[in-house]
């Protein structure tokens, strides 16, 4: 038998206790009981959001939420800037041109930091701008997007909104949805929440909301306007997936408990003590702009990073993550998302090494335990 | 401590079995494991759907696919017929006209049969229909339509397909997709599957393809032609909710062993003891036309059923439905729905009794129970 345990960055790991709240009987979601969970439930996520606007749960991935926010917000021809670093920044572009918005990408190339005056220069230049879109961290490249930076630039517009995905980061890095000025922000269950797929979470501020009023592009399962109008019964439009909203309601209280301020700075010690261990190691970071949520590793030249991941899945249990697209093969990507601890760090590290090892690579895997030790169990942490 | 029992059409009941199925360590959906899974659960959702066309899976409430049909298979301005006989048939109705269709609704009274003499008639006045659409059992009013004769009718249409809500009936009463020609069939797994709601299933001819093809609405993350790429490979677009698919896998194992006929049969039995129960007591059904899978009884004048609701879940932990809009407080919905058996129907009825004798109405609760008991444990059932 083997244990199982996640890295990939989403899914991730789910608490025990979380799961075993899932796990009770079904309730019916129109009943007092469910009404004060979802109560309690829209309340709490405010709180990870940091905002006062509301927050909406979707019975969707993370995509079904990046697609409320576009048939929401927008019209047929609206123009909108796009910042498209990587496959989810891809999303974002491919959802634009779906529902038939002018779409301005800002390519950057996978891994690399984009310089916000790029942003401010596009939108001088498009004065009739509606929306910016982008991206917190970059899963496909492990990369960190100043997304602080583009909420001030764009607050000074009445007519643009910042839509900001923050499906992989947020609950796990600082995201300030309302000091920052963020309109809409979109996140799901499976990363951070440290719960099974299945649900998304979409914020919307008094800005957006004017937007929406003006919005032609149809919309039902996804309508933000008629959901608003259940929402102040704590109730939802349709059928909610109920145990993974109990799941939320636990996993919410923990992340409560335990603070957003010390999550994200687990987070980063967690992130910081990988990136310097596998530097330890001899290898390199993919990004140039590291995101604390997952750590992306360019494997040494010749090293098929496919049957990396599949050989330490298949032979210790253990599931990191490959990477995506054009960087298929060429990197791993480590999650710190969620349910983990220091140990689960150096276990994440060793398998690599002993996978790279079994594969013909051997690195000195002592060296990048012992530097990950010393930053994970440095005193003052 | 109350115990908990569902009898609401859907959430329903979830087997222990399938409860900690799902509470098992989460795996990533992209790995052996996972796509083993799917494919077991891709091949048996054929076989509750009695079909050979592909089935696919969403991480949505059952209106999602329902959204999901209309904007794969129509462009704006298409004709479609939606015969509109409770709140389902209008969630069709509004749909259609979200997405630009040219919309002609068949009203049929709530709880009345309707004559498919009228759905040829109509479509005789309208060659130019693309879809009918309609509901195998309008769960607001507990009403079976004959959805065998207007596949029947629709399949000499090459140029029109019919589209079928079987969402809280799939499952729980005789539904033949092939047999039957019906071109699109969506369904959610919070019914007859035994599961928490989270997941829609929609089965698509290959009829209802060359329509897909020629869709001009826009969609992303319902986009089936997109999804249809990956469905080969046992594989999803977009992150799928996990846990609910290890659910379906085992609460699928279960369905196939016991069969599908043998299912169809005992919802009937149990929903013909209960239907005959509340005859006995006096009481009237709801629908001219009953469901095997929810049972709507009028109740007698000056009863809140809201209120009878509240008191029997509150006191006694027991979920039966109302009415919905203009059938709230006057009817009571009992759904037969999937993990139920004979004691638990006795339950129901009893329950419903007890709670109408707090309010003052008391009933031969015994009369009841005897004319269930004769039918549920008829010797030759």
């Amino acid at each position: 038998m083997l244990k199982k345990r996640l890295f990939t960055p989403g899914p991730t790991s789910v608490p025990e206790d979380v799961l075993l709240e899932m796990a009770q009987p079904i309730i019916h979601h129109r009943t007092d009981e469910f009404i004060k969970i979802a109560e309690e439930v829209f309340k709490d996520l405010k709180y990870v959001f940091q905002t006062e606007n509301d927050v909406f749960i979707l019975a969707s991935s993370g995509t079904g939420a990046m697609e409320a926010s576009i048939v929401n917000l927008f019209s047929p021809g609206d123009k909108i800037i796009v910042i498209v670093g990587g496959k989810f920044g891809e999303r974002w572009f491919e959802l634009g041109k779906t529902y038939g918005l002018n779409v301005i990408p800002l390519n950057i190339a996978w891994g690399k930091f984009f310089n916000t005056e790029e942003v401010e220069k596009v939108l001088k230049e498009n004065p009739d701008t509606k929306g910016v879109l982008c991206t917190l961290c970059e899963t496909s490249t492990g990369t960190h997007f100043d997304i602080e930076s583009i909420g001030k630039i764009v607050s000074k517009l009445p007519q643009t909104v910042v839509i900001v995905d923050t499906i992989s980061s947020l609950g796990a890095i600082p995201c300030y949805t309302d000091k920052w000025n963020l309109d809409v922000v979109v996140t799901g269950s499976q990363k951070a929440f440290m719960l099974p797929p299945g649900l998304a979470f979409i914020s919307v501020s008094q800005k957006a909301w004017s937007f929406i009023e003006k919005s032609k592009l149809p919309k039902y399962y996804f309508d933000l306007k008629r959901y608003k109008k259940v929402l102040e019964k704590n109730d939802f439009p349709f059928t909610m997936a109920v145990s993974l909203v109990i799941g939320l309601k636990k996993s919410l209280n923990m992340l409560k408990q335990i603070t957003l301020e010390k999550i994200w700075q687990e987070h980063h010690v967690r992130a910081e003590a990988t990136r310097n261990a596998f530097k330890k190691l001899g290898l390199k970071l993919f990004s140039e702009s590291p995101s604390d949520a997952v750590t992306a590793i360019l494997l040494p030249e010749g090293v098929d990073g496919e049957k990396l991941c599949k050989l330490i899945r298949t032979k210790y249990g253990i599931s990191i993550a490959g990477g995506q697209d054009k960087a298929k093969g060429k990197i791993i990507r480590i999650s710190h998302l969620g349910w983990q601890d220091e140990f689960d760090v150096l276990t994440a590290i060793s398998s690599v090494c002993i996978g790279l090892e079994t594969m013909g690579y051997k690195l000195p895997v002592e060296e990048g335990i012992k530097e990950a030790i010393s930053i994970l169990f440095k005193q003052d942490n």
